[in-house]
């Protein structure tokens, strides 16, 4: 089973007070770029893996999907997302995405938002959620962009003449990487791009967008320590569809 | 124009003298995961953008290419090409990718090795590209990784306590890198790998394959100073078919 950090009394803590926890998309940077990507949601049949506190269920309802099941391990997220008013086409369930299996040709839209980097065996994910799409489902992700997670010791580099930049170290040592982020130990899975985008296409699905996700000029205008994020990307957000 | 630097007598010298120069495909550490990427050659009619010396060129006819165009900016590196034994079936001829014309339907695989990051508009390449292959053609190219070409003053940083890392700055600032490599003011164009992989999309390629290239076990064995190349990748590869 993979690590299930979410339900640690510190690190849900700390989560619950990220903007992203509390006020959902519109707080999330990447959330433009994510959306864009999406298809529209009318009639849709969704399933959001590692759905946290159900935001993007409820928005995903709301743009009018016809179903949406969200799925996490920790059972204190989704105690917080049924929390939140909706209706019986939003359901949500635990589930360890290390183990996960779902019923074949049920769902239309696949999404999950930085929780792969979390799960060890992505090429078994790949292939259960391969079968849970119809033919030409879309699947639609972001995860750690691996060169945010590659360094043994990640954390900028400010050089003698103060220029600021990322270490990137151990790129090819695929596997575990272990940070302390809202608590100790966090187990977390560096993947080159290259394995993630070839699982993809091994499992049957083909690429359609690519996105090593950055600011744009209005974000950092408004959110001026957005600007960092232009040096090196922090996430990766990718566009699939099963082929 | 782009920049000829291979015409540049210094830099000429310098690259004359590299071992990918005089030994060929055999010396470049990336040849066989290339290799690995390639169609079966018999029958097929072959271009090769940035053919340097032809050693490509030539290996793809004695697999049985049907024909093969090499193509460079430099006149030198052609007279170098056409000194090597080979047949008709081998041609070569003068062109900048900036401004490349090819007939339609003409070639069943196009290759590039280590070229495209000299190339500023790498959208009106690809669609040349496109257009000079046949339907289900082939597209295997490598690139300068932009891990490895986005810093703004790239070269391994060493921290206090020993460690190797190598620094990512100004990855979303797309465009001109000038370094210095065999001679000064080396001009390379700097693309995210979305950019890039979003571009053969854009233009019509399924991806098939991306490939951040680092060197196995056995290479590093037998050449100890490649193992600096598991630290963060240099060159992208990348296999794409017209669809």
């Amino acid at each position: 089973m993979a690590q299930n950090i979410y339900d640690d009394p510190a690190f849900f803590a700390g989560y619950s007070q990220l903007p992203r926890s509390i006020e959902g998309l519109a707080s999330m940077p990447e959330w433009p770029s994510l959306q864009a990507l999406l298809p529209n949601m009318k009639g849709r049949r969704v399933v959001d893996l590692g759905c946290g506190f159900g935001w993007f269920c409820r928005w995903a309802r709301d743009e009018g999907a016809a179903s949406v099941l969200g799925l996490d391990v920790s059972e204190k997220m989704l105690a917080r997302g049924r929390s939140f008013p909706t209706d019986a086409a939003v359901t949500y369930a635990q589930a360890d995405l290390e183990q996960l299996q779902l019923p074949p040709d049920t769902f239309d839209l696949a999404y999950s938002s930085l929780a792969l980097h979390y799960v060890s065996d992505l090429a078994r994910l790949l292939k259960t959620i391969r079968s849970a799409l119809v033919d030409r489902g879309d699947f639609v992700f972001s995860t750690e962009h691996p060169i945010y997670m590659a360094a043994r010791h990640p954390g900028w580099i400010v050089d003698a003449e103060g220029r600021k930049s990322w270490p990137v170290d151990s790129y090819q040592s695929e596997g575990r990487r272990i940070t302390d982020w809202l608590a100790p130990g966090v187990v977390k899975y560096h993947r080159t791009m290259g394995t993630t985008l070839n699982a993809l296409i091994a499992q049957g699905f083909s690429i359609r967008h690519v996105e090593e996700w950055g600011p744009t000029e209005a974000q950092v205008t408004a959110d001026p320590a957005l600007a960092e994020e232009r040096e090196r990307p922090m996430f990766l957000l990718v566009a699939a569809r099963a082929s």
